[in-house]
């Protein structure tokens, strides 16, 4: 089938799955106000596969390692640094082209990715074959995907074996001959809705009294017992914004429900393997992480951008304690950039398979997430308080209002009034709406919380060499 | 008249003021959707007065000090610590008992405060004397006002003689023996379009070419030439919102044209003494700084205490990492507090009226905004995704879906899943909505920004004493 | 006997004590090249009581609450706020008198005031009593005595109980009729070897099956079986040192075995009552974080001037990122004083004794300890590298190079190049010497570790009312 | 001539220098009890060379690219990402071979570097051809060298031409058919006095009526006119210190007088281009910076090695607060690798010279100098206030204490006391010392202070890429 396009992709979305949103089910998540605004986001990578230009062609489309057919960079699993850097640019190129986060096939190969590397360590054959021809039906369906992997956890102080009811964590109820029974809850997975597939993995290390809840596995979005309940996000653009030319675009997240989910064999990659959990979980966090800082860059560039363009605009762009600023948000977007570089150039190679160095790319993550409010509170600094309260589309183009607000709200003289109430609402949209305070949790919380990246960079650090090297100094042997 | 209540508020408004919201007028500020919850949030202050409880009322009504008839404390400037430390336990109630910040006479009398202290440095009897009547118009009438400082600015980088066109700082254009003519635009005026009274001050520093720029005075709302511009804030709770018995309280932004406004001379406090601006703007800042202090205090408690309630719910109250993060959360809280106590006890005295340490008030705002962001950000760690995933009060009653919420989004046993997710929807409104993020650009912007919070100290500390005591460690002599 | 002169002060401590510096045993503490600093700066004590400037008398001398006779108001326990506002400017006094601290009585009463507001809770009338009969022995000697808490402490992952031996903490090893042997070790204890009496009080909260090492009491310095080791300090300036008119002031760290010292009941104020053991360290940490403030707050004063005078000198005082860090510095100071006030007018009354407020008092400390380092960068930034690579005071006499020295190290024209010289010189020994790197580990670890600090905050902060107030806010009932 | 020994620069040192310290000529810089410090830690460069291992031999010594013949890799200037990771590795290893770093060629060859690359701009071919015949002779004659650029610069809210006297930065007097007179003094230079060779370069833009003070030039250390006034360091181990087979190492700053010295033209290598005194001046401080990266990683690596021993010693490695403290510190250490590594993997190419990002590399040294004091902090507060009241080898000597120490003084028993006071003493060298305060001084204005990295990384961030994204994201067009 090969390469589809954003229409085939969304007609193939209309499959009978089971979505709810504000408490209504939706029938089709193509059309609905908000979730097509999802559904045309994630189609952007459909979009990009299609396009023209080489060097955009080049960067997300590869042959297939076998049949030579074109697909989806994301199905190559990256095997060298190289492939490493194109990947972090193909996520960058597609937010820089389509203006928003085709969220999909990027997440749901870090899960796959995260499948392989484990099931070579596992050492039951049948999950490399299964984990290789799942990996050759989404190359041949072209299929979007997102990877879930956070439970619900019910009281996070207590292990899933010791809850007040056994569903806290996603498990295994059932198994039989043709498959295995899945019930439990994922939680905050992004674009979820408009995913073709669902690949799940568990949440994290699993004990051996817990090997029910160490089950990862794969299953179409419409499958039977699989409930949808998003998080209203936003829909298009209202009367009160300014019009663009540039389509919204936006992300819903979801709870999903698994209700006695039937899973047949060859769609099921770990199940009862409590000894490996630890290591999918920590794989696909990994790739996540990178994942998420591919696709940082680009979204801190333009909260810096705002920040440039609105010094500029109110006419302080030369003031000291403004440069000096500008000079914090810069060192802020060139240090993750930096990072990115440093993780791909030490990768760990598991079997063929490249991984981002896990120490850097931990460590880029808790930068991006433990400095971006500071980050967030310099850009409406320097903005200005008018990014809070400025008056809407409708206030400009009322005719008794017009003319005070071209009079009155103009800045620089090097921009238009018009031009400079655009740049207010777009630093808005970025450091001062609902979606920003949103993007703040999932600076935070995205792709696991920075207590997790700093318990990976303790597990990673050479500590032991730094000690080591002090005991030298100090004339002391070494011990362990 | 004495102390209105809360009706007659209401009806004052009723006034025939010329408001805009959404590019559309609005006919009666007290029904529109939006703006009747910020009349119903500045109403507070008359429920306040008339409240039973004799702790309460005593501290929010005093007598008029010569009729002795019952007034609203705000209208007796502070004179004494003590009167400081009421005023500062006065705006706390008042965010305690009503839910909101009825926000009016606070900001109103710290502008009233910065006129007649300004009045006593001017030499000209005649501004000493308005200020007083205008005072006990207030007393008599009960009036809400508000206090308009911020110009619209044009290009920040010039002054205001430098622009491209004179209008970018309010200032008189004509003059004549019953009163001035006013042309410009205020901006950030946080709930004027429901003041009965709008009192103006310069916005900074003016020179000697600039002495039209130095004006200070009143009009009531419904002068003509003044429109007010609206920006759209929240309105009731939504049916996607949990209901709750607590009414919906907020503050709605307003910027408002000068449209050659008529002031008399009676309620002109500056016009052309440029020299004295600097002292009025200077004055009129470390009040307001002290009354933004002062309701930030329980604004900072709620922060905190979501954190608190959602570790207990998540069940993650005792984890080391949580009750460090705890532990910052609480310093940030209790220095505000303690800085607000230091600065009550070391106020300086203009003539009879008390204001709060210049110093020290400044370090309390910096403080609050500068670590604001901080804040926000430990406590969406501390609180999880889930205040920003979480479903809606729709999906919590609709039968298909309440059981699988009701079974999944449970925490802590200590509290019921509805507790749980009543709290995330609180939380979510205090650290993750637009409201949230809208409230990150006050706590910046609010009473002027840290730069200008950092040119105060700068003035206030004791520099030289640091040098001189340094000075002479070295033994060297001082030099001036 | 009443107040003792410093030549009295002097000559008491020519008792046959045993003290070791360099590996040495030291005949004469009072003329030891390096203790005599200790010696002479604990002797300011004596000196600030016989000033004749009765402002700065009536500070550090209080007529004997029966006698009516003079004495120091250290013995005299604090009622009120205003006693601890002046015990706080009696300790920035005599920095600002002597140039030095004469630290003794101090922390002395801060361990006394721990024992008296203990011997209250602890329900044996015996322990109060012999408390208060040693403050009059104290009063009517005029002694100079130190607190010692620190233990050694051993493997610090382990209880008292848990170690390799018994010693680590210092403990009861027999008892008689008479009184007690005690065994252990105290360490980082200032000022030591110069102390008339030791006061020693539990370093933490002991167990049941920890009762020995409940132990509270004071002994004599010359008592037999207690040696202090000393970590060297400096001696007087050498010659390649500026010289000048102040002398050299300093504390000398000591270690002081306890082997098998017998101490007399009437000197026993704690001993087996391991349920009470908390209290006590718990409120010496609190007066002595108080003290420690006291002290700070001349001193970061110190700092910060160093700051302002270098710039000066190196005429980078108008540059807009100087009064930056400037304001950085002045922040830091001024907050730690507000801080201090506040703590002073919330004091916790424990009978008749006034605790200042532990909360804030915690705050204080910890905002001194945790900003320190910053601060000093801060000066080290705007001093220049000049600070650390200086020409000595002998190159400056020497004739070939002291033209020079003169030509070439000018700096702003408002200062000659000695005085620059000098002020460098200074700086260098506050922020760039073997003194300031101690004071670095001091500022950290001085009056307990900044996590001690945290537990406190948490101890004492109203997290409760907090989560109560957030919970209100979202329609729940609190839980406990 | 080649490769010297470690005897031959000895010898080469006894060459009528003029040196003083202490105010004292010195007669034999190898052989005074301090600067033979410098010396030998200097040596260490030619003992590498000769060393048998080869992968440390192939790493410091290359095929002169004509003759073929063995030559310091120092030498020959990077050409690809590939040299100046040899280089980084270079200055690391011999750090960690020889316990000290063998300053000299380094700092040397970042002068030379920015010399040649000037050079290639200046369109003057006798520069370049000078350049090529100075690096000739540093190769033949294997030299040690220094490169001084900070002048003392007198009040620096003036530039040179304003000074109270011309002298302030150092400059051309006169200047002949032979060659130059230069006047002034150079300042902070590192190791000065046992270099071979002193290479000056201008220490900031200089302007067109400054042109005599745009002058780079290469002296002998022995040319008459010139004196080194030196800053008294540390010399061997006193018997307080624990004995060890480590030599102690260290350098010494000195302050360069130029008492008109002549300079042929043949080593003049910028003389009144002073359009090109910024790009040299620039181009030196990316070099050096990237130098300074090259030996802060294992100065840093040490210092973290200090908290993790330490941290085991005492027994609380596994603390969580602990923990949090050394994935702090790691990020440290391992962001400064991450970005050496960005700075490598993206040089910029001036002809054939590769010069590390400018960018990315000023983000490394502002990195490490920035939070420098705070990573001290960290480690003092892992250590324990031990690190600074430790008593002394000679106590630990002396037969009366030694049984006390030893019972006393230990920690976890994986370690020996002994063991523990050694790495104690390591600490305290590290973190708590008269060379630890210095170092912290080194940090911060060590090539160039903070301020000017912040400068260059504002010249060299894309703030306007950032912008033109914002700006497209808002439907505006950029402008310029």
């Amino acid at each position: 089938m090969g390469l589809r396009t954003a229409e085939e992709f969304r007609e193939s979305l209309r499959d009978g799955r089971r979505v709810y949103i504000y408490g209504e089910p939706v029938e089709d998540v193509t059309t609905h106000p908000i979730l097509k605004i999802n559904t045309e986001t994630a189609a952007g990578d459909f979009v990009l596969a299609h396009m023209e230009d080489p060097e955009i062609r080049d960067l997300f489309v590869v042959p297939h390692p076998e049949t030579g057919e074109p697909m989806s960079r994301y199905f190559d699993p990256p095997k060298t640094s190289d492939d490493l850097e194109k990947r972090l640019r193909m996520i960058g190129t597609s937010i820089r082209v389509t203006g928003g986060l085709p969220f999909g096939k990027d997440i749901g190969t870090d899960a796959v990715n995260a499948i392989m590397t484990t099931a070579q360590q596992m050492g039951k054959p049948e999950y490399a074959e299964r984990a290789r021809n799942y990996l050759e039906h989404l190359r041949k369906n072209d299929l979007n995907l997102c990877g879930a992997i956070t439970d619900v956890k019910g009281d996070r102080g207590k292990r899933p074996s010791q809850q007040e009811h056994p569903d806290y964590y996603l498990r295994v109820v059932d198994r039989n001959k043709d498959g295995i029974i899945v019930k439990g809850a994922k939680i905050h997975i992004t674009g979820a809705a408009v995913a073709n597939e669902l690949l799940i993995v568990p949440t994290r290390q699993m004990r051996e009294d817990e090997a029910d809840y160490a089950v990862a596995f794969a299953v179409p979005a419409n499958a039977p017992g699989i409930t949808f309940i998003c998080r209203p996000g936003r829909g298009e653009r209202g009367p009160a914004e300014f019009p663009s030319a540039r389509p919204v675009r936006g992300l819903v997240e979801a709870m999903i429900i698994f209700d006695n989910v039937f899973v047949p064999w060859e769609r099921v990659f770990m199940c009862g393997e409590w000894e490996h959990s630890m290591l999918m979980a920590y794989t696909f966090a990994t790739y996540h992480r990178f994942t998420a800082v591919s696709y940082k860059i680009p979204a801190v560039e333009l909260l810096a951008g705002c920040a440039v363009a609105m010094a500029e605009m109110n006419g302080i762009e030369r003031a000291s304690h403004v440069r000096a600023k500008l000079v914090e948000l810069a060192g802020y977007v060139e240090t993750l950039k930096a990072l990115a570089t440093a993780a791909i150039k030490s990768p760990v190679m598991y079997g063929e398979i490249a991984v981002p160095s896990p120490l850097i790319t931990n460590m880029a993550k808790l930068h991006f997430a433990s400095h971006y409010h500071e980050m967030i509170k310099l850009v409406q600094d320097i903005s200005g308080g008018i990014i809070s309260t400025s008056p809407t589309y409708l206030d400009w183009m009322n005719e008794d209002l017009h003319g005070y607000l071209e009079h009155y709200l103009g800045g620089s003289p090097k921009y238009t009034t018009e031009e400079r109430l655009r740049m207010i609402a777009q630093t808005h949209q970025t450091v001062a709406s609902a979606e920003s305070a949103h993007m703040e949790v999932v600076t935070v919380h995205g792709e696991g919380s920075m207590e997790a990246q700093r318990m990976m960079i303790y597990a990673e650090s050479p500590l032991k060499e730094y000690r080591d090297f002090a005991l030298a100094a100090a004339g002391i042997e070494a011990r362990d």
